[in-house]
């Protein structure tokens, strides 16, 4: 038998069979009074997710695409960012203000750490121009997290926006929009949403909406003006990927029907148990400030990494995902993010001791899988 | 029982129950051999339906997000843009030029009539700096189409790049990139590829990636480049929608199977019928210049437009599109892409000729569908 597969990287994530059979029904036309219902629903169920009452614009593209939208958008001409730079993802983010032609200054911080407030604060009190801060709630390339609740705190005190690449963050670790009073938030379908890639969701707060239909961007499919127009009358302005739509009405139902905070509290465990499992397994964990969405754990020195990742797929269908940039060949990263629960986990962590075992890496088989067993009854 | 839907729309158009089984297979990662090889597939075979041995490009976006970048990179400063608008779409990609700050000039054409080779030949001698000309195939709003081989014969001779927005030719109707010499070619999924919406194409000429590849364009997310780098070990830039394009396998064996060459001709056949079904409906066909991948039918004057299409469907399951901007009201328009045969084109006659005649419409039941018959036998 094939062993069966278990995606547990950051992206993709598992899609419940619901989920996928949703998908898999014959298609429907986009301009009927039955996507439009579809569309009203799904963007209130986002609006639960996101923890907010701004407005949830679903974008067909990746959670790229939602980005740069909300990025170039929130920064007309004599804007100036600062973006927070600590993986490959916020360097993407930096990239987009580049391309775009937006000022900016980058806050390079070591990898494996998030952005801390102290220190934008610091950066704002020293540019008084900058305008709009965009971060990573989870760098999931360096699976950091930021302080991001301490840091709308900041900005929303002044006249400045936060933009929040929440793609491995929202529906996965605590995350709420407006309680903490953050501007604009994207993620992307594929991560805790449990759905195949696809779309691109951005949520826009009252405020960054003022700042954006200011001005005219020059952006047309990632502008999200149009999109925010026509979800007047729940309504696409591009066609849309209606197969992840309907996925995602019925993903948004099991989001419901767990409730956010246990699903927050879900992540949370997995997370401790894949570190409780490093100690024993002789891997250290890479992040210092570690991020509840997804693990990244150090390969050891003699353990050629792209072995170990294959052996896992080939003999336990365990399916983990590499380093990205610097950390190609050094880390291996674990998803806690969307539909994964501690047996997925436990079973990820065996796998790791039975392959690191034959491939010569001195641990004793079990003591991992005891420590996540541990760490599980402590969190019942 | 509920009426079987039959969705004759021109996008989204059926789907294939092989297709829809393919896409509802548990996800799989994008960073994989198993994705790099599915790329590859699909590319080559994406080449055959567009004819062409140049780079074809899989966004994940709607067409809208592939034509964007199409025509902003190939529009460095100093260039200037015609663009020939006819309808719709067409007028989308002139705001693209204008959203993107590109020189451009309006090549306005009647509505119903196409793209005229002898015109823009005039308009190129008129001003040299054009150099680029963007046209669609087939204009899906007002159904008509234009003349692609003899306006590439004219920009082809000179440094003139041609945009052709194939988004409802390509697949359908007769497109032979390369022996025409068109630069640049999109479409959409949603279309004659009878998959779901989610993804764009553009299959893009060596000649228009020397202009591409000349300068950076002012775009990230729908930027060809980067595809195209991606390409070269058959990935993707940003997270793509694995369901559509394994989806696209499937479909892609279905259009191989059939051939390209007969697929043209079954459209061309279904137009026909549908044409000829026109008379004896008492139904104007709308477009002077007709396309063989949709047809515009004029709604009779005493008939109203939405409750002739709301019964189409509750009667008969028969799902056609109404008209767009000042054809709202005006149009019905009946699809000939895709999965959609003789029998389908003759029951959404029969479904008209019902449900027109119990609205009061003075028509002779059966004779639309005995002319669609007798097209039928002449074609076979």
């Amino acid at each position: 038998m094939m062993p069966k597969l278990r995606l547990l990287t950051p992206g993709p994530t598992m899609v419940p069979d619901d989920v996928l059979r949703e998908m898999s029904r014959p298609i429907e036309h986009h301009r009927t009074p039955e996507y439009h219902s579809l569309l009203e629903e799904v963007t209130a169920g986002l609006g639960y997710v996101f923890q907010t009452r701004a407005t949830c614009l679903t974008y067909t593209s990746s959670g790229t695409g939602a980005m740069e939208g909300a990025i170039v958008a929130c920064c007309p001409p004599g804007s100036k960012a600062l973006v927070a730079r600590n993986g490959k993802f916020t360097e993407r983010w930096a990239q987009v203000c580049a391309t775009f032609g937006i000022e900016h200054t980058v806050y390079d911080i070591e990898w494996g750490h998030g952005a801390k407030a102290d220190r934008i604060a610091a950066l704002l009190d020293e540019d008084p121009k900058i305008n709009t801060v965009v971060i990573a709630h989870s760098e999931t390339s360096t699976t950091a997290v930021s302080e991001v609740e301490r840091i709308a705190a900041i900005t929303r005190a002044r006249d400045v926006l936060l933009v929040v690449d929440g793609i491995t963050a929202v529906g996965a670790i605590e995350s709420r929009m407006d309680d903490w009073g953050v501007d604009v938030t994207v993620t992307g379908s594929q991560k805790a949403l449990m759905l195949p890639p696809g779309l691109g969701f951005a949520a826009i707060s009252d405020r960054a909406w003022t700042r954006i239909e200011s001005w005219k961007p020059p952006l047309l499919y990632t502008a999200p003006l149009p999109y925010k127009k026509s979800l007047a009358t729940f309504d696409a302005p591009y066609t849309p990927a209606v197969p992840q739509v309907r996925g995602l009405k019925a993903a948004l139902q099991c989001i419901r029907d767990e409730g956010i905070e246990n699903i927050w509290k879900r992540s949370s465990t997995l997370a401790r148990m894949t570190r409780a499992a490093a100690e024993p397994l002789k891997m250290r964990v890479y992040a210092t400030d570690t991020v509840d969405s997804v693990t990244g754990l150090v390969v050891p020195d003699r353990i050629d990494e792209p072995t170990l990742r294959k052996r896992l797929k080939a003999e336990f269908g365990v399916q983990l995902a590499g380093g990205q940039g610097d950390l190609k060949g050094k880390i291996v990263r674990v998803s806690h993010m969307g539909y994964v629960d501690a047996l997925d986990t436990i079973g990820a962590i065996a796998a790791l001791e039975q392959v690191l075992t034959s491939m010569g890496h001195p641990i004793e088989l079990g003591a991992a899988v005891t420590a996540a067993q541990h760490c599980l009854a402590e969190s019942a």
